[in-house]
């Protein structure tokens, strides 16, 4: 039997068992884990130092190493997202529709779980039990493929993980821990039959590999380039605030703002704006009549800077000629993210939800709320710029499908 | 500019000029089109009898002719199903989630059309028309590529609806028709800035074509292996009224039933149920105990029953030790599509229902009800057995996906 048939049968065998597993086992399934990771913090600590200290060794940048490294505080944290997650309301079984059909079948349509979800992710450790853990409150199998820096606490991870599904009479399988090259990875989701679905957690050269590479459906997140427009009927403090929060308050994140448009009739907003970010340590990027409008020298944008997601500390600014021109460079450039307006018009507001095509828009409020904890629903495996299944947080309603069930009373078809 | 270029640019184009469209404008669209097709009926009909002349000559079977054969009945029909279309209730537009976070913000997840729906189908014209109705409704844009043989039939149709869609002031590219060869629609799907979906109306070859070559999101559905399962609290009645309806009423369908399961304890059942069936023209390969049960004699089941999707008067029959057997059966061989219970046992209905990961799951009904006009859906696209987005009955609400609209007064995040 070949690895992937392994992985298949496995994975199909657990996400049987666990569909007999009601909401009360599961939640006692992450209880147990989360008490196995603060009885095993030792073994869990030990094998991360060694990842951490061979990363050191290869010369990995600090921000790397300190996303790859756990302590007792990260791990007590750890733990503790495991029991929120217990905490959140059990996405399966719930009826999204129930009605009797002309013929008197009841027909309704329940949330079940997706079933085999495959996971792959770069190095931080802690995505191992933050990924088991939803897939687990969801009542899915999680195969999880992570990275070889983190190989040896993930190891340790997966192992306390089951232990924790064991406790509880759940099988070992229902957390999968899957190692190998690029290319096995590769020939493993070129067989759909290996999961149901494949969440890339990674840089945009993974998610491209597994688009290409897969036969599993992929749930995929684009990078952000997110756009602020600041309206004719803006508000000029809210304007500074939101622009601000957009672009400064985490600038590596996909929901930050990458481009600021201005309406050409308040170009006077421009030396407020620009002149916080600036004194923020912000690198501009404006148009003509951007660096025009504004008194102290920044660097021309480019073409190119349209089309660029900076995850930085850097800001591409444009002056449009009303609220058309700011809904046809968004069209033109945006990912499909995160966009925001600032206006104290209704008309202008309307315009601007209906007329952006994006994931999330915005109206007076920073890009950065795209967030499942933001928007209220707990957990978060991703935000997904896609337009199937899921679009903006993936939150474990999206680790559900749906099932018809039709109770009849001896209906044929006519 | 390439054509592949073209149809990407043309299509987004009609999508963004869609998306300001209203409901009545679209159903204003739909009403033109009908009056379109009748009052256009005539070239219609002579384009169509050209390529039925062509199919003829080239020795096409007389059931593929039929499919591709218009008449003014059948336009009639195309009309009035278009009128259909139009009385529905709009997919757009509707509120899914309303709620005030707790910073104030209004977050509400919004029905939008997908965009650009690109479906790729065979011979049949008709679904020219039935799919640029349900992509019109549900304001996306369609990518319509239809089959050689039905050539100057689909050419006529498009224009047509072209002609409806223009005649209310919507741009002619909201329906885009599409020609070449197999290799230009692989170069085509190849492209993922073509269109945000595709979905294959045809066989399994290909379904299997755009899983391999497409980087669009393939909407698919598999075939249907379904079962009726014949439980030891069975109807005798009933039993053979199902099992009759789900295998006979139409063999040529994927909700038809291709195997029946009995429990141990009612080969009672057999001897009625069977020698109806047999009766009705069916052929019957059973298993051991099957054989033994009935006072006639039927070919033996080979492994490769329990695989097999007949499509036609052809049933599998197998005698099961009990329900835990017959979850088991189906588990390994069934297609997710459709399976039915006959019990009047609540318990055994309820394991049923829990037990089975197919879309559709019935007690005491036919799986022939898997139908997106029997299930109150209006029209229908196919039958998804896929697990992301839609499965059961694609309808107007699976061409949507949804988008936050965030209304604030300011708010940053901290």
């Amino acid at each position: 039997m070949s690895a992937t048939t392994d992985i298949s049968s496995r994975g199909s065998a657990a996400a049987r068992a666990l569909r007999s597993a009601d909401t009360d086992l599961r939640d006692a399934a992450l209880q147990a884990i989360a008490t196995e990771l603060e009885q095993n913090a030792a073994a869990i600590l030990a094998a991360n130092s060694e990842d951490v200290a061979a990363a050191v060794a290869s010369n990995t940048a600090a921000s790397l190493v300190d996303r790859l490294t756990l302590n007792d505080e990260r791990l007590a944290a750890l733990a503790q997202s495991v029991r929120d997650i217990a905490a959140l309301p059990d996405p399966v079984g719930r009826v999204i529709e129930d009605r009797r059909l002309h013929n008197g079948l009841e027909l309704s349509k329940v949330c079940v779980p997706i079933g085999r979800v495959l996971v792959v992710y770069e190095s931080r450790p802690n995505v191992t039990v933050d990924v088991a853990a939803l897939c687990i409150k969801s009542g899915n199998v999680a195969l999880l493929r992570g990275s070889a820096a983190a190989g040896r606490s993930n190891a340790v991870l997966g192992d306390t993980v089951r232990a924790g599904l064991v406790a509880v009479g759940l099988p070992a399988d229902v957390v999968i821990s899957i190692e190998g090259s690029r290319d096995d990875l590769g020939e493993l989701v070129s067989d759909a039959s290996t999961a149901d679905i494949v969440v890339p957690r990674g840089g945009e050269a993974l998610k491209d590999f597994l688009l290409e590479k897969s036969r599993i459906p992929v749930l995929a997140a684009a990078g952000g380039i997110c756009h602020v427009y600041l309206d004719r009927d803006a508000d000029a403090e809210m304007a500074v605030s939101i622009t601000m929060n957009a672009k400064v308050q985490r600038p590596g994140v996909c929901n930050a703002a990458e481009t600021l448009l201005v309406h050409a009739d308040r170009t006077d907003l421009l030396q407020p704006v620009l002149s916080t970010l600036r004194d923020a340590g912000v690198e501009l990027r404006g148009d003509e009549r951007t660096r025009a409008a504004i008194d102290f020298e920044i660097n021309a944008a480019t073409d190119a800077d349209w089309d660029a997601e900076y995850l930085d500390l850097i800001l591409a600014v444009r002056v449009v000629d009303d609220l058309d021109a700011a809904l046809d460079h968004i069209d033109l450039h945006s990912t499909g993210h995160s966009e925001a307006i600032v206006t104290d018009s209704l008309e202008a507001s309307h315009a601007f939800t209906d007329g952006v095509d994006s994931a999330c828009v915005y109206v007076n409020a920073s890009t950065r709320f795209t967030d499942g904890g933001e928007y209220g629903m707990g957990a978060e495996v991703g935000n997904s710029t896609a337009r199937l299944h899921v679009r903006g947080p993936i939150g474990l309603e999206a680790l559900t499908t749906t099932k018809y069930v039709v109770i009849g009373t001896g209906q044929t078809r006519g």
